[in-house]
C-alpha cells in the first residue's frame, strides 16, 4: 500500500523565516497519522485540505513546546466541528494531565473519545499494530525524555502466479500458498513448492522519525535498513558545541546516522531559525550521505 | 498621555478566512498591555514588530481556548530569548495551574518571574493602579466565568497658567494649585482661587474591553461614558437565537450597549467564521450606534 508523508512544519523552537514548528502527517490507505503537533498545526492541516476528523492517531515525541503546543487547539477544533470518531493519542503521561486540566477549566466535554496511550521513556516497544502497519518507539537522547517512532508496513501475502495452472488447488491450499507455505500431503511429503506457484510480495516500506536528539548511535540497530529516515539536524557542524549543549544534532551527525543505519533516504529538519537559507545544511549532509533532502514545509515523500 | 490600541486578532473560536483569535495590545507611554492571547499571538506580535519583552501586563478574560491558547507559547518564547523583566499576568486561578503544569513537564525554569494575579469571577474590582492608569474588571455573562477590563487614564494635575503672575506662590502652594486646591490662610479664608491660576488638565481617556458575553445590561453602569468600547459581536441579529444559546452577542446588541452606556466609539469583534464579509455586521451596528468600527486585525485606534 502507498505511504505518503507530508511535512507541516520543521523549524526548531525559536520561530523565524515564516516556518512552523514540528508536525508531519502520514497517510496510508486513508489512515492518517500525525507525528508531533507544534503550534498552529490545525491551521497547517486546513491549509493542506486535510480533514481534521480523518486524523485518528497522534504521536507526540516529547513535551517541549515546539512539538506539542498545537495539540490542545486541534483537540478543541475537532470538538467544535462535532467529531464523533475516536482519537488515539500516544505520548508521555504528562500530556494527559495537560489536556485534562484544560478541558476542566474550559468546562469542555468533548464530542468524541480520546484513547490516551501512555508511552514509557527509554523503551523500544510496539505501540500500534493494525492490518496495515506497526509502530515502535525509538528511545532518543534529548534534554528531557524523548522518543522517535518507526512505522513499518505489515508483511503482505505472496501473489498467486496466474501464469501457472492453479486449478488443482483448494481454496485453503491457495491461501496457504499466499501465506508462503508449501503444500504437503498427510505424511508431510512435499507436493507443491510455494515459490513455484507464487510471486514475492512487493517490498515493504519503513519510515523512522527521530526528533529531537543529540548524536546517538544507540538508535542505529533500531532503524537499520529503514527506507526513509527523518533525523533532526538543528545545526551546522560548525555549531557542534551548541548542538551538544542543547542535546541536538548537526547536519553531518544526522547524515552519519543515516549512513551507519544504511537508510534508503534521509530527510533533515528541525532547522535552527539562524539559518534562513537551508542549503548549507543540505550540502553538509549530502557530503556524508548523498540521498538527503530537506524536510521543507509542504513537501511530500512517498513510498509504495 | 497617548493611548494606542492595536488589534492582533478578532475571530471567534472556529478559525477561517485567515483571521486570528482574540488578542489586543495597548500601548501607553511605552508600557505594553496585552489583552487576551489567542493561538499565535507571539507570531502576531512579531509581525507588528512588538518586542515581546516590552509586554509587562497580560490580561486573560476567560479560559476558552480562543482567548488564552497562545499564552504558553508566548511564555516559552520570552524564556527562549532570555527575558529578565517581570511579567504580570491577570487571569482566573485555573490558568496558573495550566502554566505551572506545562513548565513542570518541559522541565523549564523561566529566565524571568511571573507575578500571577488571580481574578475573582463576578466581581468588579481594581486590579492595576500605577502612575498612568487604573484597570478594573467588568463581570460579563458567558458560558464560563468571564471578565472584561476597563482601562482609565489616571487623573492628571492641572496646568499652571503661565500668563498669570505666579511669583507670589511658594513651591508648596504651586503644587497645591496643580492638585486643584485653593490657597487659604491659617484661619481658612480664601486667598487665591485655584481656577484663577490654573488651566484644566487634558481630558482623560478610558477604554473598555468586553468579550465574550451575551447581551448583559449590568455592564452599562460600569462602562458609562467610556471613550472607546470594544464589545463582541459574534453574530448578526438574524442569528440571535444562536447568540443566546452560545452566550454571545449580536452586532445590534453590542451597539445597543454602546448607545445605552453613552460610549464615545464602539469597536466590534469576535466575528463568527461564517461571515467572510464583515460589512453586514458593521452596518447592523451603525444603524443603532453610528460611531462604530470593525476591530480588524492590524488596525490601530488612538486617544490622547
Amino acid at each position: 500500500m502507498d505511504f505518503k508523508l507530508k511535512i507541516l512544519g520543521s523549524n526548531a523552537a525559536k520561530l523565524a523565516n515564516n516556518r512552523h514548528h514540528s508536525a508531519q502527517i502520514i497517510t496510508i490507505e486513508n489512515q492518517y497519522f500525525l507525528v508531533d503537533c507544534g503550534e498552529t498545526t490545525r491551521t497547517q492541516l486546513n491549509k493542506y485540505n486535510i480533514n481534521l476528523h480523518k486524523v485518528e492517531h497522534i504521536f507526540i515525541s516529547h513535551l517541549h513546546e515546539d512539538h506539542y503546543l498545537g495539540l490542545m487547539g486541534l483537540i478543541f477544533s475537532m470538538d467544535l466541528s462535532r467529531r464523533k470518531n475516536d482519537l488515539h493519542l500516544y505520548a508521555f503521561p504528562g500530556l494527559a494531565e495537560i489536556i485534562t486540566l484544560q478541558l476542566k477549566h474550559s468546562h469542555t466535554t468533548l464530542s468524541y473519545k480520546i484513547h490516551f496511550h501512555a508511552l514509557t521513556p527509554g523503551v523500544h516497544e510496539k505501540i500500534v499494530e493494525n492490518e496495515l502497519l506497526t509502530v515502535h518507539t525509538i528511545p532518543l537522547a534529548h534534554k528531557i525524555d524523548c522518543l522517535g517512532f518507526i512505522f513499518r508496513e505489515k508483511p503482505k501475502l505472496r501473489n498467486l502466479n496466474q501464469e501457472k495452472d492453479l486449478s488443482c488447488f483448494t481454496l485453503e491450499q491457495l491461501n496457504a500458498l499466499k501465506r508462503g507455505k508449501d503444500i504437503k500431503n498427510e505424511k508431510g511429503d512435499l507436493l507443491y513448492k510455494c515459490e513455484d506457484y507464487t510471486l514475492p510480495p512487493k517490498k515493504l516500506w519503513s519510515y523512522a522519525y527521530c526528533s529531537d536528539t543529540k548524536y546517538f548511535e544507540n538508535i542505529i540497530p533500531l532503524i537499520k535498513g529503514v527506507d526513509l529516515l527523518y533525523h533532526e539536524a538543528t545545526f551546522l557542524e560548525k555549531q557542534n558545541e551548541r548542538a551538544a549543549e542543547t542535546f541536538h544534532s548537526t547536519s553531518k551527525q544526522a547524515a552519519t546516522i543515516a549512513q551507519k543505519a544504511n537508510a534508503g533516504k534521509l530527510l533533515i529538519g528541525h532547522f535552527s531559525s539562524r539559518y534562513k537559507d537551508l542549503t548549507p545544511l543540505l550540502q553538509e549532509a549530502q557530503a556524508v550521505f548523498l540521498n538527503t533532502e530537506l524536510a521543507l514545509e509542504g513537501s511530500v515523500f512517498s513510498m509504495n
